[in-house]
């Protein structure tokens, strides 16, 4: 990434957010949906809005590599959520950033979505690497990314369980 | 979506798998990884191999609305590894569906991550709704449902704390 950020107020996020609030405190109850069909051997589209992504396995797991598969999709919302939680908080606490960079990793062994026993279905662990450039003392990157740790959404997500209620219809 | 599935076999995945690992047991450690640079206000490019995800917020929240935010691309990421999961174990158990779809809604209390005090950053609830359709006696699909529900690495994620190592590097 060559460019500086673009350092426009981020439309005063956090004012406009707690005035809205004010406003109507229903503002901050978000609801987010995601509706996807199974289309192809392992290919899923998924709409957002009026968008449409596609997902899909890599060819040793089965599917034909057509699209990121969905722990590449899940590592993608974590890193984005980090880098844009970074923005936030730079504004809130006042620290500028230059370039900031997330790089996110995952494993997971793939004998537990396959059934093999006492292996875990999911990532077994994550790693997050965040690369910043800016003008400040380092303390103030420190308290930076503690903010950031304690209100990063996707990483709240990753750490912490999350009430999943599952339910199947079939006609 | 009005076609019936692929029925191709899922190219005998799970047999695929099996010989795999047989032959090399660092085949079932798999990692992932997903590189985010902050592009724009809160617009971020997400780099997955060779291709590039588009991510921003919304204009409540202070971006631009160029594209899904990162709690859109993780209940995508759910839902499509919830569908996934089901044409995997489909298979394994022989069970035919013949179409399906999967609804994930998630709940945010946006004031989470602006800072305000006792509310959670992430989801504080997430609904998954698996519509199928199939020649199946319901107790096949009851069955199949219980082997996603135990194998699905996306609902692993969101209902269990997985380890996540963060780091800062300031230049």
């Amino acid at each position: 990434m060559d460019t500086t950020l673009d350092t426009t107020p981020l439309h005063k996020a956090f004012d406009d957010v707690a005035a809205a609030i004010t406003v109507d405190p229903l503002f901050a109850a978000t609801r987010f949906r995601a509706d996807s069909d199974l289309v192809g051997l392992c290919e899923v589209d998924v709409r957002i809005g009026d968008r449409t992504l596609k997902v899909d396995e890599p060819t040793p797991l089965g599917g034909s590599g057509a699209a990121p598969n969905p722990m590449e999709y899940a590592l993608a919302s974590l890193g984005a959520c980090q880098a844009i939680t970074y923005r936030y908080w730079s504004e809130r606490l006042g620290v500028k950033i230059d370039r900031l960079r997330v790089e996110v990793r995952g494993e997971q062994d793939v004998r537990g979505m396959f059934g093999y026993e006492n292996v875990r279905a999911g990532f077994g662990s994550v790693d997050v690497h965040v690369q910043l450039t800016g003008p400040e003392a380092p303390e103030r990157y420190t308290a930076l990314r503690e903010a950031v740790e304690r209100h990063c959404p996707l990483l709240d997500l990753f750490a912490s369980p999350v009430p999943v209620r599952t339910r199947l219809s079939v006609t």
